[in-house]
């Protein structure tokens, strides 16, 4: 059987599914699990430690327990080496061809818990949506800051998958731009939404129901999906049956669903791949005020929504030089692994 | 210091140049080196093993040696597990919002030196210009089968970028579509081509050889520069002088002059980085015939260049979220670690 080219319909990028490669979850697993850092040695993120990390912006914390004290569940700190820093909109610099400016942003870590080992996986549903909850708190408060058009949040798990702690954390970055990524979504959502009056991720949504070969999880608020045109072997797509372009709107009952639903398709997925590194990665509309006066429409035709990308394979030339990916797993096989 | 935001010109990117996080390349050696795949056992693609991949369907060889025996030293077998495989110009087919279409093109291996540990900056100049001739003897060959629309050819040094077998070899990967990241670089030129009248590539070399900071290194006949807004540290791009947007039409004398400045840098590079693995993407233009049919000033418009990318550091969640990168080392600084 030859491979197959699959166009992801909301990037627009092509994937290679080569089934020729085809493989199996226990081909990944890893020659020996992946060391945590420093295992009995010092850890900023745990309880106890708070003076090593810059003073925390937001905690949920028990009563009578004060600021940078133990006594917090779930804890926010400025980075400590940030890719950004707060600051007025720059202007542009231009140097002969070349545009640049001044790094301004924000640039959070949000500390998960006070445990050192505790994943996702292994959080009670409340912990995990106060967590999820957390995130919206942060995005609104910085959506005050008005010259920040873009807030990116995500979560390395895992040294290969980019993170320098192991300790569980996630991170918020808003960056004074729209960056590509984001606009490429918005505009293939816009183009769908202008020929057909609907919104492109809720028609994705009731064809990969209909289908149910690529469905992994649904519960009463969210469906888990392997895309039609995974980059990589089990990637999965969180996506809400209740279309908002915007993280901050989703209710909280909406956030113990997907919490729920986290839970459960990481659990299975630690256990079939032997606990693989990953990425989370918030997709969501750009700042609500810039958003509607760019696209007036944004409220139908953008439809927030998370991915999830395990590292188990790598990145190589013909990716970097085509934008094309070559995938060995099918991502009807994956679903079929990750579902329960 | 704040870090700077910059654009690159060619691809609508933004970098984070996190100066904050400032490096050197002392702290980018590894714990260890990669250890090789099973360095006393058997590779396909050693000398003497001829019969263990598919047949050759080109070598440059000793007179009197015949194919498929030793006695090379290129050779270019089919990939044993193609992507992408011969056969007609499929049809797309659609399922509901899915596109899809039959894997069909080319998959070629160079096997680059029958020496299992030459690397480039081991080989003679004259065999790695015969590497690069092979490429353009290859290029040409396939461009005579008209459905393949864009031709990737790229080498991956080191299990970290990619490479599954150890021995020197370079890729060739032809594709029915013409990839989207190789549409964006020649849209961006043909932008600029028509509000200037010149070649934006060519415009870049004038400025970088002007203003000499992110100038590696300058031949008779290219110039290796650290791209303005590069993505990863010590990343490099190397420019031919002379304006051309198909490598196939690059002069004798020119690959020599090729081979000497990538042997040059490479030597440095391994120097200076322990031996990192990195990868090798050439950018041209689309198949000419339909290059020429969709921009019919493509020749004057777009202008072929390497691009080489250490293995340094590792994609994360806001990498894959936004499309911006955060590199820790300026390129002024990585051109001055590289500059001899």
């Amino acid at each position: 059987m030859t491979s197959q080219l699959r166009k992801d319909h909301i990037s627009g990028r092509w994937v290679i599914i080569a089934s020729e490669r085809s493989k199996r979850p226990d081909d990944f697993r890893p020659a020996q699990p992946e060391k945590k850092d420093n295992p009995a040695g010092f850890c900023p993120f745990c309880s106890g430690n708070e003076t090593k990390t810059p003073p925390e912006v937001f905690s949920l914390r028990k009563n009578g327990s004060g600021p940078d004290e133990p006594g917090w569940w779930v804890r926010v700190v400025p980075n400590k080496f940030p890719a950004l820093t707060r600051g007025a909109l720059p202007q542009r610099a231009s140097q002969g061809l070349f545009e640049s400016m001044e790094g301004i942003g924000v640039h959070e870590v949000i500390i998960e818990t006070p445990e050192h080992d505790q994943e996702w996986s292994d959080l009670p549903l409340a912990h995990l949506r106060d967590v999820l909850w957390t995130y919206q708190q942060r995005i609104r408060s910085i959506e005050t800051e008005s010259q920040y058009q873009y807030i990116q949040v995500f979560k390395n798990k895992g040294k290969e998958a980019g993170a320098s702690l192991s300790h569980p954390h996630s991170q918020i970055v808003a960056t004074p731009i729209i960056p590509k990524r984001v606009k490429e979504e918005v505009w293939s959502s816009d183009r769908f939404f202008r020929k057909t009056k609907k919104c492109l991720f809720c028609r994705t949504l009731e064809q990969e129901i209909t289908a149910k070969e690529r469905l992994i999880r649904i519960n009463s608020h969210f469906a888990v999906t392997a895309p039609f045109a995974s980059r990589f072997p089990f990637e999965m797509r969180v996506l809400p049956l209740r279309h908002s372009p915007f993280f901050s709107k989703v209710s909280d009952a909406e956030l113990l669903s997907l919490a729920d639903n986290l839970k459960a398709v990481l659990t299975k997925f630690r256990n079939i791949l032997s606990d693989p590194p990953f990425n989370v990665i918030l997709h969501q509309g750009p700042h609500p005020v810039l958003a509607r006066k760019t696209w007036p429409n944004v409220e139908s035709l953008f439809h927030w929504h998370l991915e999830i990308i395990p590292v188990l394979t790598r990145l190589a030339g013909f990716e970097w030089g085509t934008g094309f990916y070559i995938n060995p797993v099918p991502p009807e096989l994956a679903a079929s692994y990750l579902r329960e």
